[in-house]
């Protein structure tokens, strides 16, 4: 059911400052910059490999990476898992008692359908679920 | 360089109850357990993709992740990037004016040299760099 690691959410203060460290330092590869602006945040994402390095500013000190940053500073955020079936995994996750932040599939960057875990149920990790394809979600109708 | 996410290592105040998440929820392959002595850590293997999830537990309160649990609890620890030539990267890196914890690649886990990037410089990252075969150091003596 998890394919690959989708991406790895980095919470930074300034993607410029980290774009030195990941792109020009590391050498990854800069996909694109995008904004998020339901979240206020501007995402620059990176590519390694099957996975993504997605870098992740505030635009608003109030936002969820605002607010993060506020209270542990820069860091890894969240890690990103590919599913094929959002809607069967969040039906399977939940009869197995795991805690989800999102009991339906809501949309993401990308045309994506996305969910989150609540890291109180995943050992302090905010886990998030991914789908590529809207369209399969409905292939068991 | 940086040909994909080795692995993401995740501090756990527990194996035994992180594996019912993600082994036994998430669905994640359990690769194998194993003790690395010498750093007190306690690690469990998840495979997903071409990279993996490792499980961290401390064996002893003073050790690296019973001091980061202690201090910020549970939750995502580091990741890890796979390159091809460790001591080349080393001196690139060095050369580009990062700041690394290892100057010189010290030996991991299943016989990787590994070195580790301070999170100072990496936007609040712990960033491994793992080189699976020991062999390639000397490819350019």
């Amino acid at each position: 059911m998890y394919k690959r690691i989708d991406h790895i959410g980095i919470a930074v203060r300034s993607i410029t400052d980290a774009l030195k460290v990941y792109r020009d330092g590391l050498g990854l590869t800069l996909v694109r910059v995008e904004v998020v602006a339901d979240q206020c945040t501007r995402v620059a994402i990176l590519a390694v490999g099957e996975s993504r390095i997605e870098l992740l500013e505030a635009t608003a000190e109030d936002s969820p990476i605002g607010k993060f940053i506020a209270k542990r500073g820069e860091g890894l955020h969240h890690i990103c898992f590919q599913v094929t079936n959002l809607v069967e995994e969040i039906a399977r996750l939940k009869a197995a008692g795991l805690r989800l932040i999102d009991e339906a599939p809501r949309c993401g960057a990308e045309g994506r359908l996305v969910a989150f875990l609540h890291p109180s149920t995943a050992a302090g990790v905010l886990v998030e679920l991914s789908q590529v394809s809207a369209q399969a979600t409905n292939s068991s109708e």
